[in-house]
């Protein structure tokens, strides 16, 4: 007979480079799961609460590295990983990086560690330090690289938060952390423009946010078409409102907001892409076709 | 003893001037729950069809008002009310105009209405026409003018979709309704500058759109917090990333950008009012701030 019962392994020994907010976030959960965790921080007075949690703290970042087989780099940007890591042997580590950077830095990253003999992945953090060690937050990791080294420590590396492995392409976790931030970036705009048309008015700003929420929940969705249009090429399909419309609908926003005494700088690059769009005969599309107008 | 059984009421007569797109989609559930409807166009060849529906068809704007006390608008814009209702008596009548417009507008046109012996209520469709008559789409229309005219005829105004009413200022259903719409425009922005970032790569857009879609759902309550800090004054409190995190992140945006070929024009604008927040000395704070900088 087999024996089906999953086997228990114990917690895998691991070390963390880097103890700010992050990197602290980390350790405690790794910590708190049992995890055997090794921890170097530039500044030493940071690492050491983490010592009363059961960590070892290591005198500089080659013996942090030495310990263990899984290495998680938690650090400002790209030049703290290499000043760092410079001298270091990582000959047979599988390098985590969770230090945020370009698409571009995390693939030059990834053969900068092959030539050292470590396996790579990059990770993009879409968490906020509470999220971390808090399962209903939502909160994940974008990992792209190494698949080998992903599945290797797939466990460990799920510790913290969720985990989403996105290809081996090195640069592909950054590429779509840094996607998903953009998108939130326009849609903070969005509803920062929101409030200021409403602020100066008697309207409670508390009952009025529940409504701007649902609302963009209801419109989130919109993003599916537009996935749906890029890949087919035909941008006027399943088109509930169409540019022609949608730039009409502009004037009106325009206006409100110059009777508001608002300024609409946040909403006046897009709008003007879309009436290019509309000019260049576009006028039954959604609003697709703008993203052509931004490639270069 | 007291009859508590809701007295069964026929439904009520009204007339709906403007039969485009959204006036034949009102038009049509109107009809189907029973209401006695008396339609106008100015184009008389899109009110035809209605009639087998059971609509009256007025030869003209003035019989139509003439023919019910509830009279509903749903015309292009402010100038066409104007148009459609020069010289045609008022009096005693209620009217509700669904065309888009300003807060300015609206509030013009309630004192319009007023001096010609009207209620007027106004109201911002928060919806497009497939929505109409389908109560599971979520969509309703933001109300504001005469309360008493909302309550004489609340039932018959939810029957095409919800109802929201929200002030007796008459500005107010088409400033939210376009604070809505605006907030909007900012989230189309943000997810069609994500979309140009990643769709050259291989990344499968369908598979990155429900990422996106969560993301944004995800982080879309936090106008919420940023009711409150208005509502406060304090735009420091439960601030999870500060001015001076998120003005650091804008730089690997800014470069993966770069890196892709896109160009940044949809975010620029609010990442340089972020830095102009963050150099007037408020990096601890949220975004929120940023909505100052926007009224003049
Ligand atoms: N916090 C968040 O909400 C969040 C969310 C998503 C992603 N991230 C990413 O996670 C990473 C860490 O963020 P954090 O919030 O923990 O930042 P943080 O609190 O500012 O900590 C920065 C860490 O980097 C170290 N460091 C800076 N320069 C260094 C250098 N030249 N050599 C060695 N170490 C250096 C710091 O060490 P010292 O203590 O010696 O200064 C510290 O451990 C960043 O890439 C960030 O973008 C953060
Ligand atoms: N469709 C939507 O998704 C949607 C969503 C929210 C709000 N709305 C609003 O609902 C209103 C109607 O939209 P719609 O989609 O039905 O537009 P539409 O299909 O373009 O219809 C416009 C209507 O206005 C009439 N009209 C235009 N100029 C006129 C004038 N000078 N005098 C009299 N009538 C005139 C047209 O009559 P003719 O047939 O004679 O041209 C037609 O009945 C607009 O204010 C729109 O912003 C629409």
């Amino acid at each position: 007979m087999t024996d089906n019962t999953p086997r228990k392994t114990s917690p895998a020994p691991l070390t963390l480079l880097g103890l700010g907010a992050m990197g602290t976030a980390l350790a405690r959960t790794w910590l708190a799961a049992g995890h055997p965790l090794t921890v170097w921080n530039r500044t030493p007075s940071r690492a050491e609460p983490l010592a009363g949690h059961g960590a070892r703290i290591a005198p500089d970042a080659a013996e942090a590295v030495a310990a263990a087989d899984l290495v998680v780099l938690c650090l400002l940007d790209d030049a703290s990983v290499e000043e760092a890591l410079t001298g270091v042997d990582l000959t047979g580590k599988d390098l985590v990086n969770l230090t945020t950077g370009t698409p571009s830095q995390a693939r030059a990253r990834a053969a900068w560690a092959q030539e050292r003999g470590a396996r790579f992945l990059d990770g993009g953090i879409m968490a906020i330090p509470p999220m971390i060690g808090v399962p209903e937050s939502g909160g994940y990791v974008f990992y792209s690289g190494s698949s080998a080294a992903f599945e290797a420590h797939r466990r460990t590396l799920a510790v913290p938060t969720g985990t989403r492995y996105v290809g081996e392409d090195a640069g592909f976790a950054a590429l779509q952390d840094v996607a998903l931030l953009s998108a939130m970036t326009g849609m903070f705009a969005g509803f920062s423009h929101a409030f200021a048309l409403v602020r100066k008015e008697d309207i409670d700003l508390k009952e009025f946010a529940p409504l701007l929420v649902e609302w963009l929940v209801a419109m989130a969705p919109a993003t599916h078409s537009t996935a749906e249009q890029l890949t087919s090429g035909d941008y006027t399909t399943g088109v509930a409102s169409n540019l022609a419309m949608m730039v009409a609908g502009n004037t009106t926003m325009l206006r409100t907001a110059e009777e508001q005494g608002v300024s609409s700088e946040l909403l006046l690059p897009f709008m003007n892409l879309m009436e290019r769009r509309l000019k260049d005969g576009h006028g039954d599309e959604s609003t697709t076709g703008v993203i052509e107008l931004l490639s270069r």
